[in-house]
Formats: C-alpha cells, structure tokens, sequence
C-alpha cells in the first residue's frame, strides 16, 4: 500500500489530522492498536481551547458539538472557604467549551467515515522503517497478515506508550519528566453539577476539582495517594471527601448519586525533544504530557495537529518544507507554555508530602494575591483559553 | 525615665518610627546595641519603593534623597544571552528609586539629631518586661548602669537576632522559615555600572545581579555555594565568574577594579506570626526576611512602620485603638505578598542543587513567558514598585 501519511494511532490526534488532510485532497491511513469501541471507551477531560474548536470546525466536525456543548466564560478557584471567579471572556475575549473527549472522538470518526477515511483497527507489530530518509515505510500485522505502508511522512500520534516515540534513537532523543508524588481518584456520575463552572479547590486535605459532562453528567476528583487501591474507595466515601475539600456553599448543593465510572490516574510532566526525526512527526502524548490541572491534555494534541497540517500543506501545495522543517520548533515552543502552565497550576492547588509549613503559607500567598489581581487573573485566563498558536 | 513609645533597635526602621511619631509630638526613645558608626558601615541594598520614598518624605528626610537619588523605570532581565527589560512606570505609573540603605540611615540620623531626638547608643542586656499588660516596660544597662523605661507601647525594631521577637513566649509565636541552598557574594567597586538599570540574570552557573549605588560605584553579586570561603574569591575570580553569568553585551560594556567590599551572605525566608504581643510591635527584620532578590528587605520593614505609625497616631490622637489592634493583621497580609514575591523571583532565577532538567526548563518557560507577556510583566512590575499599603 502507498499513503502520502501514514498516520499511527486512532485517538483524537490521529483522526483530526486524517480529517483536515483528507478534505485537503492529501491521502492517509490511520493504524489503531485498538478497537473503535475501545477507543471511545476512555474517559478524557472535554475543556476545549477556541484553537481546537477552530480546527474541528476547519475539519468540518464541528456541527454536533456546536449544538450539544457548553460555553464556560470562566472558573472557580476555591481555597479554604473562600472562592472567587477568573473570568476567561472578560480577560481574553474567549470562553472555554465543554465538551467530552468522547464526544469529540466519536464526531471525529463519524466523519472520517463519512468520507471513507482508511482506518485500520487491531493493528499490531507496528515499526516505522527508513524515518531518516526519503523514503519511509511502516510494517504491521492484522488479522495474522503482514502489511506495509509506504508513505512520504509518518505521523506519530499514538501516545505515551507508542512506538513511534521509540523509534527515534536514544542518541538523538532528550527527555524531560517529572512524576507528582499524587494520584487523581476521578467519579463519573449522573448528576446535576455542583455548580454551572469548573471549580478548583486547594483544601487542607488536598485538591479538588468540580467539573462535568453535560447538564445531567458530572465529573469530580479528589487528589489521592498513589498508594490507594481505588477499591477500597466507596462511593460514600469519596463524596464524604469531596464535602469536606470544597467551600460550604458548593459542599450544601453538592448532589450525588452512584458512580458510574471511578479510577486512579498518576500525574505526570513528560516532553520529548525533537518532537520530529526526518519524516516522522510525534504529536500529542507521544512527545508530551501534561498533569491534568488546567486541562491542558487534549488541547496541547490539538496544538500540535495545528503545527503539523500546516506544515503538511505547505509542503504538499507548495512544495515548501519550512513549515515541517520548523514543526519541532514551533511546536515544542506552544508545548512548553502548557507544561509550564499545568506545572504552576498542579502546584499551586495541590497538597506535596514534603511541602513546608511555608511552602502552603506560599500557596495561599499565592491564592490571595490571584484573587486580588487582575493582571495575574489575565495570565491564568489567558493561558487558560489558550496562548494563541 | 518615660516615654510614650519605647523603640529597640536604631536602624533604619527604628529611626523612621521614632522621625514620624516626634514630628506628631509623640514621645520616644531608641535603644541601639551599637555605635552610630557600626551602623552606619552595613552594606545593604538601595532599591526604594514609592511607598518608602513617601514616608521619609512625611518623615521630612526627604531632602538629600531626592537631590541624589536616581529614578529607575524599569529593571533588566537576563537568561543565557538573551534579555529583556520589564518598565515599571509604564505598567503602573511609578518607577523605583535608587538611594542606599546607608544613606536612608544616615538622613535618619541627622534628623533625629536635629530635632533633639533620643537615641542612647551602646545599650546592653535589654529587656522587655509586661509586653502584654497596660504598664510595659524596658530595662538595660548601658556604661554599667541600670535603666528602666516605662511606655505604653514597646516597638521591636532590633532585627532577627534581637531581643524583641523573642519576648512574645513560643505558646503564641508561630514562625516560617525556608533557608535556600546557596549564597549571594557581594561585590562592591568604585567602578561605573554596568547598565542605567539593574540586570537580574539567570544563567547555567547560576545567578548574578548587576546592581549599584551611583554613577561611580556599583554593587555586583553573584550567587555562590555555601561552604565557599570570602578569601578564596580574588577580585579577578568574581569579575570572570561574572562576566560568564550576564549577555555577552554587558560582559564586554563591564568595567572592573578592586573591591572596597566583598562578603557573602546567605538567603532565608522567614515569617514569625503574630507580629503584635500585647503592648509590644515587631517591625522589619525582627518578624521577617526575604531573600534579597527583588529588593524588598528594607521595604517591608518601611510597610511596617506605616501601619504602626498611622495606628499609634489613631490611639493617641484619637482614643482609637483599631490601628494598633489590627496591625498585626494589616502588617502580615502586605508581609505575605512581598515574601510571595522575593521568592517567586529567587526560584525563577538561580540554580539549586537538586533541580532537575525538567525544572530548569520549566524556569526558562516562566522567563519566555515573562519576555512575551504584558501582564506577566505588569505582575512583577506591580510587586517590584510595591503593592498598595
């Protein structure tokens, strides 16, 4: 087989690239590990940057979540018993939308369908061949058959765990980590939300966070050790929890009801420079990750998807490479901001094992002196919306 | 003997309380450990807000000052080669000013004199009896003899090793300290300095900062280990250490010549709550330190004498007690931020011993965002001119 992109990995990243290609006339094909209905399975954060909603609408998938999403024009930060609003569309012009990974995944390949995109689902053995040169290839397996893909570019947008990271070698390849001594516990539920914004809450007894779905479908999480079995964590339990790390007005209304989804996640503050090796292209997970305070995950995927059309475009319809010969650099610029902002925005809500009596005296010092400025509430909104690409 | 307002300690803080409070007609006297001439030799840093130039303008020591000070509307930030500069006055409206902490002390002196003020120098042994009754007193010797003041209120100005903040028993004295893993060595030079405004610089080797006193002697530090030896730093060690941590354009513009000054100091950050016991008032160094970067050692000690100023003026001229009530209180909130701020820019611009590659990328994020973001840069103009009393 011959593609011009052979994409890796069917989540959002992949899908989107696909799509915004594939309405350019540019030939791809994604290989997925997995089945669509794995994929769509995974519970993800859904706060979208008006530079993702951009790219949807530019891929032409916009039309359901115009309808079904909602607009946040700011969010609570809650400290102790106190809470104020930073309001996102007074400081930048632009809300945030609520919308689901989910939602945006299965809007996604609804319309790679619909223009019968190429996916292969259950691919397995994935290697990507030839990357330095002119002239790479990817080999896989499905259904006991051995395949090949011949391509002008890879992209790799298969996550953390992925090959493609891989296969750029150790020699060329620098990584930067940091692993937070702290869990997230997360509860779906259907329920109403607490309350009609996102509200962030440092407590004495660690972090919390108020979030949603949708009007019927909530979403909350309370840091946890990593240690905890998620288990031996009651339903009761966590709502207990939750009351007592929220104010008392948001704690009064909080309504709660039987989880329909409850697990651990780890977080974690992951780049991987260069984010391009020859004719392979890493984007999202694959070359970074982000703790999940601030919401940041699939907005930094979009980032690079953003960087790497571009890039493509520019090549294919112009026979310039100085978008993709630039794509690790513009990219990686974009990537640090919001590693930055998920790493100041982890910090400051969190509680550390080794934090100081003056270390939380910083934290509210901190808190306070967000509550009382408006240049500093303008930097957390607008890192919030999205530093412009 | 009497007064209304006995106060420990003669350095600056102690002097301007006792400036402000006779020109009010209100009684004090100054008890000082030293000789005017000791005090007068420390070295200390010469940034002023606009809050502190006031006040010695109501102090009416604001002659010389304003003859020899100089205005900076903005300071220079440095990391490897590039740099930045961030305007005060444009952000806010109000420049900083350039005037040394010994020459603040010495204006204090010659007012104090001039207006018969009491300062008994060489005091020994002092201590503050019934801090928390109606009826305090002080006792010391001085020349082997006995003293014993009666006040009606004690203010401790006698720096971090004093007596004062020592008085108020550990049952109600909670402190904060972080004591940072390096030093600052100082340099002073009659030489030109380097740049019109300071340079902070962040750099591999660690931090230095380029500042001075006047147009003919200049003050440079670069951060240190603390186990270095002062002896062990010839003066052409610490200009090659120096020019190497700044952009190669001020390395070649500096100009070099023997130190009349060289010393190392370490850097804390130290917070004792509550800064009220009783009758007895703990201002500057005696409730809290900061590191040195931003310049905000001697002007939290000047945001303390306002407030205990203005409350000691509403209890005498008034009958109102509030001021001095809620001086801790009023204190301690603007103490918070300053210390939020002097250590905010400590960590963004040295190197620690265990910071890994992932936290200096995240030091260099902050410095690009800094670079690329107004309100950023209005933040920490807004702090480095002094948030509002």
């Amino acid at each position: 087989m011959r593609t011009q992109v052979a994409i890796i990995g069917g989540g959002p990243s992949g899908l989107l690239l696909s799509q915004l290609l594939h309405r350019k006339g540019i030939d791809t094909i994604v290989l997925e590990r997995k089945t669509r209905d794995y994929v769509l399975g995974r519970i993800r954060a859904g706060i979208l940057e008006t530079g993702f909603v951009d790219l949807m609408r530019e891929a032409g998938v916009s039309e359901r979540m115009d309808k079904e999403s909602f607009v946040h024009d700011g969010t609570v930060i809650a400290f102790g018993n106190e809470q104020f609003q930073v309001n996102f569309t007074e400081h930048t012009g632009t809300p945030v939308v609520v919308y689901g990974q989910t939602e945006v995944t299965r809007d996604l390949y609804d319309a790679r369908e619909a223009m019968d995109g190429k996916i292969v689902f259950n691919v397995e053995n994935v290697e990507i061949h030839d990357a330095d040169s002119d002239a790479p290839y990817v080999t896989y397996s499905v259904d006991g058959r051995e395949e090949r893909i011949d391509c002008d570019f890879v992209a790799g947008c298969d996550g953390f765990h992925g090959v493609s990271r891989q296969t750029i070698p150790l020699s060329v390849r620098k990584e930067y980590e940091k692993v937070y001594p702290f869990g997230w516990l997360g509860v779906l539920s259907e329920t109403p939300p607490v309350h009609d914004e996102l509200i962030y809450a440092n407590s004495d007894r660690g972090f919390a966070l108020c979030s949603m779905r949708n009007a019927n479908l909530s979403r909350y999480y309370i840091q946890c050790s990593l240690s905890d079995d998620v288990e031996d964590w009651t339903d009761q339990m966590f709502w207990n929890e939750l009351k007592r790390r929220i104010p008392e007005e948001a704690a009064e209304k909080l309504v709660t009801g039987p989880s329909i989804e409850k697990s651990i996640a780890p977080l974690r503050s992951f780049v991987t420079e260069p984010m391009r090796w020859g004719r392979l292209f890493l984007c999202g997970d694959a070359a970074h990750i982000v703790p999940p305070t601030g919401a940041k995950g699939l907005n930094t995927a979009a980032s690079d998807i953003h960087y790497l059309y571009h890039g493509l475009l520019q090549y294919f319809e112009e026979g310039d490479s100085e978008g993709i010969d630039r794509y690790s650099e513009k990219a990686l610029a974009r990537i640090w901001k919001a590693e930055r902002f998920s790493w100041w925005m982890t910090n400051l809500l969190h509680r550390f094992p080794d934090q100081t009596e003056f270390d939380i005296k910083m934290q509210l010092a901190d808190l306070t002196f967000l509550r009382d400025n408006r240049e500093a509430q303008s930097v957390l909104a607008q890192n919030y919306v999205g530093l412009p690409y």
